[in-house]
Order: C-alpha cells, then sequence, then structure tokens
C-alpha cells in the first residue's frame, strides 16, 4: 500500500455525499431543519477522521461513506437539541432550529436526525454491522450522559477536574473516538487497531476541548472566532475555572467567588480581573501541560498503528492541523 | 404444532423482562425517568402481540423479548417527548417527566431511551437484524412524521378525512403494525406473513384510534378512563370533529363554528350542544361504520394467515379484548 490520497479527496467526496443525503420528504417542518443545520457548514471533522481511518486499513474508503455520514449527522442532531437545553439563540451565525422554527419542532426533528444516523449505519456489511452498531448506541448514550453530567455542574461549585475531565470526555470525546474506531472497523481493521484509533481520538478530544477553554480567556481575539472572556462573563465552569477555584485560597479564592456572585458588573473589568487571577495562580501553564499531556498521549497512540507509514503520515498531518499547534 | 401457551404466559415473561432491563446507571437525572416512564404501566400491548406474533410461526418466542422490550422503550420514548410537545401534566394519573423533573431531562431521558431501543433490537439474531432495523427506522420515522401533522393540524381547519386517517396511521398505527412483523420476522416467518401481520396491526390500530375519538364523545363515563366530552372542550380535531364539519352546512355549520370559536362558555353546555350538532349529522353511525371497517379489514389480514389454527386464535383473541367489542 503506498497510493497516497489527497486530504481534499477525502473533502470532497464527503461534501458530495452529505448534499446527496434524503432525509425524508414530508412534512416539510420535521425535515427541512435537518437539511438547514447539516448546511450550517462546520468543518466536518468526524467524518474526515472516518474516512482516513479506514484509509489506512485499504484503499476501498468510500465504503465508509454514508457511516461517516451517520456521524455527522449524529453530531448534528446532539446540536440541535443541546441548543433547545441551553436556550441558544445563535449557531455558527445563524438562527438555532427552535428560534427559527419552533421548540417542538427543534426536538422532533432531532428525533428523527437521531433515526436517520442508524439508517445511515445500515450501509455497513453485515459482517460488521452488530459491532458497529453496539459501539454506537455505547457511544451515543455517553454523549447523552456528557451532557447531562454538563448540566448538572451548572449548578454545583465543587466540581473536582477529574469530574470535569470525566464529562467532556463523555461529552465530546468519545464521539471524535468512535468516529476513527468506526473507520477502522469498516475497512475490517482488528480489534487492537481499532482500540488504538479510539484511545487516540479521545485523548486528541480532551486537549481539543480544554483548548477550547483555553482560547476563550488567551486566544488571539483576531483568530478566535467567538468573543475573549466569554466563558468568564458567563460563569462557565471551565477547566481553568476548576483549577482556579481549586488552587486559590484566602484572598484571592474570595475576590474570585466575588466576581463568580456578582450580578451588576462591568464585563471587562470582570474578565481582566478574573484573567488577572488565573495568571496569579499559574492557570495557563497548568492548562497547557494538560493540553499537550492529551495531544502527546493521542499521537502516541496513533504512532503505535501498525499502518503504511505514508498513510500514517495523513492521519497525523490531518490531526496536527486540525489542532492548529501554530496558534 | 399444537401447544396452545396461556395469554398470562406472554404476560409474564414480558414483564420479567422489563423488570429486569437496565437503561443505564449514572447520571440518576438522566435514567431515573427512563424507570419511571416504563413503570407508570399501561396494557402493554405492543411488545404482547411481538409475542404473540413470534409465538404463531415457532415455540421458541422467547428469543423475541428484549427486542419485544425494545417496542414498549420506543413507544414510551415518544410519550416522554409527545407530552412535552402537548405540554401534558398527566401521563396515566401520574406527573409527566417534563413536570416530575424538567423540560431538559424529558428531552435528554429521551433521546437515550431511543437509544436504548435500537440496544434492544440488537438481540435480534444476525440473519434478521438489518431488516428488522430497515423497518423499525421507517416506522421510528413514520411515527415522527405523524407526531409533526398532529401538531401542523393544531392551526388548520380544513383537514380532510384522508389526511386525518394518514396522520392517525404515522403517529400510533404504524407501531401497532410492526410490533406484529417484528415478532413474525425473529420466528422467522415468509414476507407475506409479515405483510399479513402488519397490515393487520395498522387496520387494527385505525380502528382503535377512531374508537378513541368515539369514546371521548359517546363513551359510558362509568368505563371511559378519561372525562367524555374532553376532546370537544379542547376543540381536538379528532374525527367526528372533521366529520362534522365536512358533512354540515347552513346554520348548523355555523352553529359548530360558533362553538369552536367561543372563547368564554359553559363546558357542559359546549359538550351538549356540539354532541346534538354530531347526532344530527348522524356522525356516531359514520364513525361507528368507520371503526367496524377497519376492524373487519383487520381481522381478514390475521384470518389469511397460514399458521396453526390454535395459535391464530389465540391472536385473534387477544385482540377482540384488546378492542373491547363489548364496550
Amino acid at each position: 500500500m503506498t497510493q497516497t490520497t489527497n486530504p481534499l479527496v477525502f473533502l470532497e467526496a464527503l461534501h458530495q455525499e452529505i448534499q446527496q443525503t434524503k432525509y425524508g420528504q414530508q412534512p416539510a417542518e420535521l425535515y427541512d431543519p435537518i437539511s438547514y443545520i447539516m448546511n450550517l457548514g462546520g468543518k466536518r471533522m468526524r467524518p474526515l477522521l472516518t474516512l482516513m481511518a479506514a484509509y489506512l486499513f485499504g484503499d476501498n474508503w468510500r465504503k465508509a461513506l454514508k457511516p461517516a455520514v451517520a456521524v455527522e449527522v449524529f453530531h448534528n442532531f446532539t446540536l440541535m437539541h443541546d441548543d433547545i437545553m441551553d436556550q441558544a439563540p445563535l449557531r455558527r451565525g445563524q438562527p438555532t432550529v427552535h428560534e427559527k422554527w419552533n421548540h417542538n419542532i427543534a426536538i422532533l426533528s432531532g428525533d428523527v436526525m437521531l433515526v436517520n444516523a442508524y439508517e445511515l449505519l445500515l450501509d455497513v456489511e453485515t459482517p460488521y454491522l452488530k459491532k458497529v452498531l453496539a459501539r454506537f448506541n455505547r457511544t451515543a448514550a455517553e454523549v447523552c450522559e456528557g451532557q447531562q453530567f454538563d448540566m448538572n455542574f451548572e449548578t454545583r461549585w465543587d466540581v473536582s477536574e477529574d469530574e470535569y475531565i470525566e464529562m467532556i470526555k463523555l461529552k465530546t470525546s468519545v464521539l471524535l473516538g468512535f468516529a476513527l474506531e468506526l473507520g477502522s472497523i469498516i475497512a475490517g481493521a482488528d480489534d487492537v487497531e481499532s482500540q488504538r484509533l479510539r484511545e487516540g481520538g479521545i485523548n486528541i478530544g480532551l486537549g481539543f476541548q480544554l483548548k477550547d477553554d483555553l482560547l476563550d480567556v488567551y486566544g488571539d481575539p483576531a483568530k478566535f472566532g467567538k468573543q475573549v472572556g466569554g466563558d468568564i462573563i458567563a460563569n462557565k465552569k471551565t477547566f481553568l475555572l476548576i483549577e482556579a477555584l481549586q488552587q486559590s485560597g484566602g484572598a484571592l479564592k474570595n475576590e474570585l467567588i466575588g466576581w463568580l456572585s456578582a450580578t451588576e458588573f462591568d464585563k471587562q473589568e470582570k474578565v481582566q480581573a478574573v484573567t488577572a487571577i488565573y495568571d496569579q495562580l499559574g492557570i495557563r501553564q497548568l492548562t497547557e501541560a494538560r493540553i499537550n499531556d492529551f495531544f502527546t498521549r493521542g499521537f502516541a497512540n496513533f504512532e503505535q498503528l501498525s499502518v503504511d507509514p505514508a498513510r500514517k503520515a495523513l492521519l497525523l498531518d490531518f490531526t496536527e492541523q486540525l489542532i492548529g499547534r501554530e496558534s
């Protein structure tokens, strides 16, 4: 196996497959929101990982196309329902489904999206179908568990680092792990290799989420898509805040709690003050160390794969790009 | 095949299987509502039909137990989400999940219930798995379509009889059809027999739903579990109201529309007045004729099955009991 495919070939094939996918016809209120959210864009990183994982083990990665779209449909189903629960007005700069239509439509369209994801997974060849579905069921349940833990954490001030890592693992990382595992199973990889890809995906996903937390505070406003400090303003329980609550004591902890309890405040002043507390506690360095640790573990998982080096390099390059080591 | 099982054996095995079913552990907020709604009771008619359908084609109906529970879990998932959409405070006399917990928990618990239903279906033996899942996916999507049509109809006054029948077919009847089809597929029945069972289930389901509409107006208050006239008070678009709107004209239609438009009224007076309009139009007889037509078709579908007569009689008896021909 020496043939190396340009990563753009995967992306083009994926875009074409997504455009061809039919979710259903009538009633329009049920199916239009699915096309809408699927066309809001995004990096499509999960289905791309599925295709790249399949390519590691053979040339016929195109048979992973429909299952790859299943992962993307499932991901967008979780976004549609999470946006209701979080009362989010916008998704990728556009109105969320429950805002553009209504709550009931967002619930029901989401439900049928989950069914659509299962239907797309039925494209998996019979010898692999039961295994894929069992792994998907477990992953889907874990994603729901992660979302529930996240909601539970909103009203708790004693969330530990371990609890937080477990929550983001369930809510976001296991799906990256599954996306990779899925591609490898379809391509006939053995369990050891599939497991390595899954573990690698989870580690990369964990680093990815912590980096998101970090960039909210320390990101370059010119590069970061969202308002810097948004999590601080909203008291969002990020890795940084949880660490700061655990690491601080005395006057500094009181100052932090004061900002968290304040109901009226100048937003910029709060962001600056809380960032200063993070700085004093060395939260940035601590978070960066954890991010690097997860990324290093993830790359080590991928390095261990017994596959053609050129194909492995493709996955490693794509992952480097994804995690944006430069920024 | 002459061994005939007492129907209670199915019910006991089913109850035991439901009690043994594990939905998940943590977080409790996610999984407790599933046990709660599954334990609210109900006639369990869908999973019982699955078991009876399997028994028609062989003695090993117990291998249909987990898939039968999958149908019951799916049905209760739809109830959990429908109750949010309908803002229903009570389900079987107990607080609905979104009332007892909250909306977000009802959305997310419902989501994981749908995943649980798929997990239970994975118990189907490999040769039948893909077929069962394809049929389940179609059925699940149809149930969502039916619920969306039902919500669309709330704001329309020109719903035709055909549209209404199609809506209740999707929303409630296809799942009865699938429950029967499922049992037969698992037991190795051929497509012709499975199709007959499915058709029969749909016809019985349609009659069943129209009978529910009828009993709201003409039921015996002592036997009917709900308030007689509740649909009239709420302007619910039932088969009776749709027929009355189509059949009436002139002064009678104006009187009916007057009651539908009234914002302040004596409930008992409205129920009596609308019932009197139905009486004048012969809506009761017309509805009874349609119910009998659907039931007759359903029994004819079942009669055509090429199975052991004693086992067929068991299904026919159970169906008679279910539709309560006596009341």
